[in-house]
């Protein structure tokens, strides 16, 4: 098999998913809907949803198109010393992976916002229709997000043959899957938050309750968050994954470059045959059969890919390397699970802490969280190591390229990994719906049933997705040293008389070690502005839901007919997510810059590594404890310890709220943020190399 | 001036500077003492400190016999390899490092128990007096552990003249160091949340009250957790940074070893003089008292180091690398202040957050804390790039040098530092003594003052002791690597067929990737196990307290005669304390060993950077999220958000019970788990070279 036909596979395959992607939708929209109460509440949170799309695509569209123009100018070399046909093409790969990602944020938003209602309905009908509903809504999203993914990345490399320009597409990506994770992810905990804090609290109405203005924002949030920064996160970690293989892959030669499109291939047609072939029993468990799914289509990949690489000779220590990359995925995700699970030790801990207050509650949700981060550390070590060592044998770039495949191969699966996640806010959102439609206690009982699940699946995926990002990231670093010593060889660099080649990155050289410190304090920046981002702008929904709570007569008594101003809150909550997202984004980039303009690509590859370890560590830490404290409150409200309102319950309650933004705001993004700061490193790679201080204080 | 006479010099000012604590110790020991209910109180606190310290001393001494044992088999090398003199002169080094530090460590307790209740009874007769005795109480504490330290590393060259004994005599250090200082963390914050729980929450009664059967526990906390405990590891740091300094120094050659002597010399002198000339007002401000000794330290050490530089004709590079490594350490510290003060944005924005609840408390204290770690890490990492290119141009094995002098300059007045550390919790104390002898309001308020200033003035020496261990153990690894090419010469370790030499670790290499991810994930862990310890001994000791309370008749209603059995509670503390250390000081040697003996020395680098960069990021947030939070319930409690009984103060206290064991009991223990997992590294340097899974695998 030639490269030509395995991106011409990856194309067919891509459609493949694209039109199961329909059929799915076909089938969750031909389902029932008949209560008009719920349809009405649907079409608010729908028309809430798209306004933040709206807004978040106009203000991406200015800071897209201010991206793309410095592309155009200095990318890959200024446009004045290289050529302008690579600028031209690596502004277009810009553009395209921005399009590219927005068009799956969109058909993810939209089929999540009538999947809800439809999950609401069948649940009078019985939880095996509910849970169908709700998995199908998400897995159109995890087939356009993937099919979107790899179509992308075929086209690219078919049209332009140039890996750099992936890297473009790449970035593309990432910058959108920056506004729409962390603004997402700021958004959804502004409007929960707040919605809580007043509603709850405050005011002592039910969750969900319709009077509160927040509600229907808080609605949106599920899926503006959840569902379509989730997908464009992953997204962009797929393109990231393919892109940084197929760079090394091109360096080496021989068949690398198609092995990797026809490793991916597979990965998304075993996705797709699980998704199409996942069933609940009557009455059965929808936490199983969400991970049935998952561990068929895990199989189905190993088995494919041994089959592929046995008909094309492909070296089979890489597809080992691959599917250990794939079984350490899985087992970081069962892992995580541990930490978050109600029927564990660690939450049935927590929960015992409570009952000493609410600061026992934190201390120990904190430790646990911090517990949790060693699996997962020791497995991205670990396969780190398997790779090289499986194949460092088979030649120079061949240990890195391994790694690279092990990132490929954990992410192999993610279009079934995203439909399982997007299934959680689909039923989250059923369950308002049910609440707020007055479908009757048996239908609330499916529905929580099949939210549980969604949280606990949420927390599996999670561990995965931050685990493979950090593989990806890793070799990401080897694309960036592919890059530097691309640039200067084409243009001649040179040092102490011979053309400069990096050769890696020595912690003892004090540029690294420079690097290496400021890059392991941003993330822990970049998160502390999102959550203050949260905090601010829950300030000022807070105010906005008093205010209508004051003016608006007749909405504290329930009058027939007043409703408040939902979309008030969801503009507080849009505006304000993408006013507190840019300080984060700005410092992670202009970090970045000053970093490489002092020290250069040195110090670039320090930067990037303590970036990485200690974004794992802090994306770990918040996302487990997070849901921990999610779910300790669960259980507590299940009648443990006191149940709802005793001391315990109100001690789990202040760890949800300030697990709230760790799990899924800050935590979830800081891989996006990890994932811009690297592309931008290789992007600029050849600058920093020319342009630095150190450089000319050094001459 | 040579080699023998800089260590002559140094013992002699290590000498000058036991004279002067001697000095400083009668005049405490001099002042007046009448009270008598003072006096029978501050004899419980003596006894319980002592108690502790026999029980900790007596744990090391089996602890210390083990790891003297093993040294005595295997270190440098194995005795029946290598030779056996050189392995008796390790051993000993070690006890020698272990004594040491375990002497200071008693002195200071000792003196700190007798300046508590001169600096109570002083408060009766002015501030400027009760000042005073807590400064020189905590000064003798600072000429006891640098004179010791300085002794020590002196008295070990010149016996030996062997650096690798000295990285022994370091590792004894470090030994007493992680059970003083994570053994005294987990005793202090035992004691101190458990007497708050029960004795001001559930009972109400006031702080410090006699009845409540954990109070002197309390007090003892103060003196063996951030007395004794402090100062073991700020010896531990000190002794570390000269013996890296001098490892190199003595691998370049030429006048470097006496520079590192002269220059730690000139540092004790400066404390001396800064110490002996400290003096206050009477009404004057004590935080400007301690912050100005602090600054003259520090011009006096500048101005010395140039005429010594000047004199004896060292590199002036090498004086502008440890003269920077100071300031830096310097400006640390007021950015550290900045992040905890209450008279600074982020305390007063925790304040107002509390104002929504505890969940915002915790929030903005978590962020707050984040955001405090930029200035540090970026410090830190400045601090080694400007030594590197100060440095470089003088020859190979400068830059790493020059790196360990700018360790050795910040830690220089070491001896200040400590004398101001130790001066909190001695005034701590005092304000204690004062409500129980009841020396009445106009004392009460003197010493809330001045416990008001050592915290403040704590704030800025825990970040300056954080970087400078952070620095240090950057030439750690430099020491690292010297000892693992000295090991590969002289027992003719090949690889490929030349002698083996360890150049740098690679990032890029997956050996070291493997490691550093690993290393990363060990003080996340080792701070959650310090954090959990602390709360399942709290659990036992709020039982004490309850079941004191129900049998022992007349103590609720506080019948004259009637004492709680306080003893029971400082038994529980410390063999708590003792007990719960154990696991996480073992994970994190036995980490050590792990990656050791799977991936060999170039593991071991990753290992070592990764658990750097992690735990100066963690020691650095959770000291001052700590911080902040300790300050935040002080301002509240002066009167701000509605004071004390608010709802504002009310999530302040639980802010401040989870910032406990971060400030007090985790955050600066991962130092000492930074240092003892260095030098087991560097001691364990040939075997990891010579047995690794990795290199039988490879071969």
């Amino acid at each position: 098999m030639n490269e030509l036909v395995s991106q011409i596979a990856a194309i067919v395959v891509a459609v493949l998913a694209f039109a199961t992607a329909f059929w799915l939708y076909r089938w969750v929209s031909s389902q029932d809907s008949s209560n008009k109460r719920i349809a009405e509440v649907g079409q608010l949170i729908k028309d809430g949803a798209n306004t933040f799309l709206r807004k978040e695509y106009t203000a991406l569209s200015v800071f897209c198109g201010v991206v793309a123009l410095l592309i155009l100018l200095f990318l890959p070399s200024p446009i004045w010393i290289g050529s302008a046909k690579k600028n031209i093409i690596m502004t277009l790969a810009y553009i395209f992976g921005t399009v590219f990602s927005a068009i799956a944020g969109k058909i993810g938003i939209d089929i999540a916002t009538i999947a809800n209602i439809k999950s609401a309905e069948a649940a009078t009908k019985g939880i095996e229709k509910s849970f169908m509903s709700g998995f199908r809504g998400g897995a159109v999203m995890g087939m356009a997000v993937v099919g979107s993914s790899l179509l992308g990345v075929a086209l690219v490399m078919w049209l332009t043959g140039d890996t750099t320009a992936l890297l473009g597409f790449s970035f593309g990506a990432s910058s959108l899957a920056l506004f729409a994770k962390a603004g997402g992810g700021i958004f959804t905990k502004t409007a929960d938050i707040s919605a809580d804090l007043v509603g709850k609290v405050e005011l002592g109405l039910p969750e969900d309750d319709p009077r509160n203005p927040a509600v229907i924002a808080d609605n949106v949030g599920d899926n503006v968050g959840d569902v379509a920064g989730m997908g464009a996160d992953l997204f962009d970690s797929h393109v990231a994954s393919m892109a940084a293989a197929l760079v090394m892959a091109a360096a080496i030669g021989g068949a690398n470059v198609t092995m990797v499109f026809v490793y991916a291939t597979i990965g998304l047609l075993a996705s797709i045959i699980g998704v199409a072939g996942a069933k609940m029993k009557p009455d059965g468990d929808p936490t199983r059969a969400l991970n049935s799914s998952t561990y068929v289509t895990t199989a189905i990949f190993a088995v494919l890919t041994a089959l592929a690489t046995w008909v094309f000779d492909f070296e089979w220590r890489i597809y080992l390397a691959s599917v250990f990359g794939l079984l350490i995925g899985v087992v970081i995700g069962i892992t995580t699970d541990y930490y978050t699970n109600d029927e564990k030790k660690p939450v049935r801990d927590v929960a015992q802490a409570s009952t000493s207050g609410p600061a026992f509650t934190i201390l120990s949700g904190i430790s646990n969280g911090l517990l949790s981060v060693l699996p997962a550390m020791v497995g991205v070590g670990v396969t780190a190591l398997v790779a090289y060592l499986v194949c460092d044998p088979l030649g120079e770039g061949y240990a890195m390229f391994g790694i690279s495949m092990s990132a490929v191969g954990m992410l192999s699966i993610v279009g079934m990994i995203i439909s399982n996640d997007a299934y959680g806010p689909i039923v989250d959102n059923a369950r308002g719906l049910v609440e707020m439609g007055n479908l009757g206690d048996e239908a609330l009982e499916i529905t929580d049933k099949l939210d549980s699940a969604g949280n606990t699946v949420k927390a599996v995926t999670k561990g995965f997705a931050i685990s493979a990002a950090g593989l990806t990231v890793i070799s990401l670093l080897g694309a960036f040293i592919s890059e530097v010593n691309a640039f200067a060889i084409e243009h001649n660099v040179l040092r102490d008389g011979v053309i400069f080649k990096l050769e890696g990155f020595d912690v003892i050289n004090p540029l690294v070690f420079f690097g290496l410190m400021v890059g392991a304090a941003i993330p822990a920046v970049f998160s502390a502005l999102l959550m203050l981002g949260v905090d601010k702008n829950a300030q000022r929904m807070v105010a906005e839901i008093h205010r209508q709570w004051r003016e608006i007569k007749g909405l504290k008594e329930g009058k027939e007919g007043v409703v408040p101003e939902y979309d008030k809150c969801i503009e507080i909550a849009t505006t304000g997510a993408l006013r507190e997202l840019i300080p984060a984004g700005l410092m992670a980039i202009i970090a970045t810059l000053v970093v490489g303009f002092i020290g250069g690509v040195e110090a670039i590859g320090g930067f990037l590594t303590g970036n990485i370890v200690s974004g794992l560590l802090f994306a770990l830490f918040m996302s487990n404890a997070g849901g921990t404290w999610d779910n300790t409150k669960k259980y507590i409200e299940s009648g443990n310890h006191g149940g709802k309102g005793s001391e315990a319950h109100k001690a789990a309650v202040v760890g949800d709220t300030v697990g709230d933004p760790f799990k899924d705001t800050a935590g979830p993004s800081i891989n996006t943020q990890i994932t811009v700061v690297s592309l931008v490193s290789s992007l600029m790679a050849g600058i920093f190399l020319t342009t630095n201080l150190v450089h000319i204080f050094m001459k």
